[in-house]
């Protein structure tokens, strides 16, 4: 049976995993990402893993069915990259770039968090679901869309964006975007930072919120599975923003289940309760209602979904 | 060449087709809904419809390749249909229904809102392109979605129902649904009327709506067009929240163009502008922007899509 290699590039490593072609995770490492030359070593160090990986084996890359990567980049239906910001590279063909440095090996690529999609679609807290949406919940709020088990990219690379869908226009500071009142500036790490700040210096209620410094979106979500009274207010807060753009998915995508990862879907079953009620409230066509469940693959939904992406896209 | 016949089923008339594989239209008729007996009889006389047409022609149902139907229900991935509340009948597979009256010619079914952004998408405002979303504005606000020139249904036949995608939940008038804060409470013909209603009641100043009764959505977008004040607020209203509404569904689908259709967009280039200053100011991660294009089939649309589902879908 031939290997598959899935990539997952970031701004300080890069993942790889080797698979089988049912996916089962063989092996897994990382290497860092070098951003000498605006990045144009990635690729040169990509191949030289994979082949020290399958000579490791010993094996020749004939045993290689191919590769797939996932990238922080919105990737053209071409395949071309105008930019890729984190690493530096620029106007190129990321597939074509590896596959010529691993004597033609067929390379899939994609945007990775549409990848991550992918990945927790097929091996994750998607499987066995014809379509799903995953929101990653980090520094940022990411998300991908997969429909009919294929992943959607959309037309300008933007499909699953949900981080910058704007839920409060009213919003009076920045986004990274340059909008103001995106999902992202409340449903991420920082966003529920700054909105406990917030409900914190408009109450004179105690917390015990009060007493930590530097507060973390962990601190909040801890302190509001206790009970504490504006932690538990600034979580459903996001509870509430982020149902609304759950409930607004629904009614253009409609997926069966939405997967919820990233940093902050560690407060597990607390954070789904804080979603659910809203968003079935704010889901009123249906009687049966999507699923929420958690991400399963954590930072390997990138390398699952890479090599996913080659089984499906690679081999033409 | 065979021919293709294209079913619109509406709670009012029933609208056919019948086209040349390339979708030519060559004739179109309609006939009235029965709703005696829950509908039971609508098949009969579909397929009496068909058969006399082909008959007509001199013609063997042999001639005929197929047929779509779009009809107002949920149409599950099966076919089945739970319930078709305008027209009556419930849980049945009206596919199977037909076919079996028309000697079981091949029939495809789906439901209306998105048959017509199937249409709309092959040989109307979205000919061309890829992705498309259709946004129909009359009594109420529908829609659909293609992506990669398939339609999208969703796991439970709500995608595309961007209707009901809440975008002002302080408000306090219910929806037909049964939410508060609909897109179509705020943009649909009525939605259109009542918002000019309040911008009317709050405000003192002069209006040529003031003297209209009763007012219509036409009435308020002609009175826009001329610079009446009040009359360009309630346009311009209904331009910011239809914009939202594209802004979101831009961040999770990301088609290429949007479609306008139904009553509504009759206000054509006028309403355009209203929408794409708000949307291209929410849709900030792009430079590209999704185009934005009127319908051009009219109440066609339905009976394009239905013979083009029969072409992607019938032909099994």
């Amino acid at each position: 049976m031939k290997r598959i290699y899935g990539v997952d590039m970031g701004g300080t490593t890069i993942k790889l995993g080797c698979f089988d072609p049912l996916g089962v995770l063989q092996e897994k490492w990382e290497i860092s990402t070098r951003k000498e030359g605006n990045g144009r070593y990635v690729f040169d160090d990509i191949a030289a893993a994979v082949k020290g990986h399958i000579q490791g084996s010993g094996l020749s890359l004939q045993a290689v069915a191919g590769i797939g990567i996932g990238l922080p980049a919105s990737v053209r239906e071409d395949g071309y990259i105008e930019q890729c910001v984190n690493i530096g590279f620029r106007e190129l063909f990321p597939a074509a770039e590896l596959s010529r440095r691993l004597e033609r090996l067929p390379v899939a690529c994609a945007n990775d968090a549409n990848v991550a999609a992918l990945g927790e679609a097929w091996k994750g807290g998607g499987a066995g679901y014809d379509s799903m949406f995953l929101i990653t919940l980090g520094t940022g709020v990411g998300g991908g869309a997969i429909c009919g088990g294929k992943m959607l990219t959309g037309s300008k690379g933007l499909a699953g964006e949900i981080g910058h869908m704007i839920v409060r226009p009213e919003e009076a500071e920045v986004c990274n975007c340059g909008n103001r009142g995106c999902l992202e500036q409340v449903a991420s790490a920082t966003g529920l930072v700054r909105e406990a700040g917030r409900i914190l210096a408009e109450s004179e209620a105690a917390s015990i919120l009060r007493q930590v410094r530097p507060l973390t979106a962990k601190d909040v979500l801890d302190a509001a599975k206790t009970g504490d009274s504006l932690a538990v207010q600034a979580a459903e807060r996001m509870g509430f923003y982020l149902a609304w753009a759950m409930s607004s998915v629904t009614h253009i995508l409609d997926p069966a289940v939405f997967v919820l990862g990233g940093g902050v879907s560690k407060a597990g079953s607390y954070l789904i309760d804080c979603i659910r009620g809203p968003y079935e409230r704010m889901t009123n066509l249906s009687f049966r209602k999507a699923e929420i469940h958690l991400a399963v693959l954590g930072n390997d939904a990138g390398i699952y979904g890479a090599a996913r992406l080659m089984l499906e896209e690679g081999l033409f």
